[in-house]
């Protein structure tokens, strides 16, 4: 039987519409980051219609962790602005379900629970540029070793909108000191996958008191002399905005697990022609 | 009596409070090209919140037209997000008010149609990038001329969401032909503000049969040997969805007459912190 560190390198060369067929036939349930090389990776929000028109303001005020890249309608589970055949009832590798504000389960697909009166958001992520990043010679670690990205609940309040608030959510790469501007330079051009990072440097300066428990995905690496935290703002952000809500039921995808598109990372705009 | 050219002469030099002090006043009723130096511009719509969640979707898939930059909350006249005292019903110098998809009045203030169940979107405007243009030594024909920049119909049909459809809608500029790459090298850097060009060259090839006769603004002069059309994606575009809707009621700025924000033009990310 295959392990799944097997899959994960097997995963690495297959191209996107393959990714797919082995995430909607859940033989792979695992983290996403390094996989569908170039293409845009994306978080997932699925909400009742009466949270939509809130929830698009929420990422509009939030640009820098909701990039939004894609919107179904109301009802229809297909991204269709992101490729040619996306099911967001199955293409995601794994799903967080949400009830009253507290996470109930983790499940592998949401065909019984998609029904007409549901929208389904799609957020840009940081795994977009890591390519970028390692083609320029940087080393990830969560790549490397097959892990799932550590993320953080900061001090960075979000802008409101309706019942979503809370804090920002950031994801963390560990860099050299001397290479930390040129990484700068090539996130920047990535304005549908965070951009910018959103700090370097001390945690506890976002709020972030214990960077060896992150809030999710695996705990991180000790840092060498020459070396430095740099935080991104993270997809991850709307859970966190949920968590605090009174909002009943939400779908997302599982932090780390994300959306395969077929937009290329470095279209200027997220939609396919 | 001051002449609107000599206002308009005096209104370049004014900062972006003064500036929407003297249209909030009426006293400065003219197009906004070539003010507001290096920050952002936008159009604006506002529609019955009934239409609302239809209308972000079509922002979403149609970006390059229609870059969103601000929502109000339902209800609320404020774009807090854009500045610290932006007041829709005043501070656009003319507004253009739809009736059952026909073009019914202009107005000066929208006072008196502001109504609780009403929300109000921002759309970049290709204005924000014309001052860096004039800074690298372009020369904008309507800026040097006071007028209102061409706009056309085009063939370029939307992605629909819900009501909204039809084609895209685009402004002209005329550029010396060897300078055109260099636009594009200076324009994509504003991509809250229309980007790259969507067409450059021969107006037929994107549906516009007479260049001389613009949809919308002032004619533009003849084309001198080695000059180029330019054409971006522009703002107008969602109002000529609207004409070709059933949307009962729906208020937008006066093409050319933008709303003046406080986002700079260079801010990774629209929103004031």
């Amino acid at each position: 039987m295959q392990t799944f560190q097997d899959l994960y390198s097997e995963a690495k060369n297959l191209n996107n519409d393959e990714l797919r067929k082995i995430i909607r036939s859940e033989k792979f349930r695992g983290q996403t980051s390094g996989l569908s090389k170039n293409y845009l990776q994306t978080n997932l929000i699925i909400l009742d219609k009466k949270y939509a028109l809130d929830f698009m303001i929420f990422c509009q005020r939030n640009p820098k962790a909701c990039p939004l890249v894609g919107v179904t309608d109301v009802g229809d589970p297909f991204f269709r602005t992101l490729g040619n055949d996306i099911d967001v009832r199955y293409d995601v590798p794994s799903y967080n379900i949400y009830s009253n504000g507290k996470l109930l389960k983790l499940v592998n697909n949401i065909a019984d629970l998609w029904n007409d009166s549901l929208v389904a958001f799609a957020i840009g992520c940081s795994f977009t540029f890591e390519h970028s990043l390692i083609k320029n010679g940087f080393k990830i670690d969560h790549i490397e070793n097959n892990k799932v990205v550590p993320m953080y609940k900061t001090n960075i309040k979000n802008k409101v909108s309706g019942p979503f608030n809370n804090t920002m959510v950031v994801s963390l790469r560990i860099l050299q000191k001397n290479k930390v501007d040129e990484a700068i330079s090539i996130c920047q051009q990535f304005h549908w996958a965070h951009g910018k990072p959103i700090h370097v440097g001390d945690p506890k300066e976002i709020g972030i008191l214990d960077v060896k428990n992150p809030d999710w995905g695996d705990k991180p690496r000790s840092l060498s002399k020459n070396e430095i935290y740099v935080f991104w703002a993270c997809g991850v952000t709307p859970q966190n905005a949920i968590l605090n809500s009174d909002i009943n039921f939400c779908i997302s995808h599982t932090p780390g697990h994300m959306l395969i598109t077929d937009v290329d990372q470095a279209a200027e705009v997220p939609i396919i022609q």
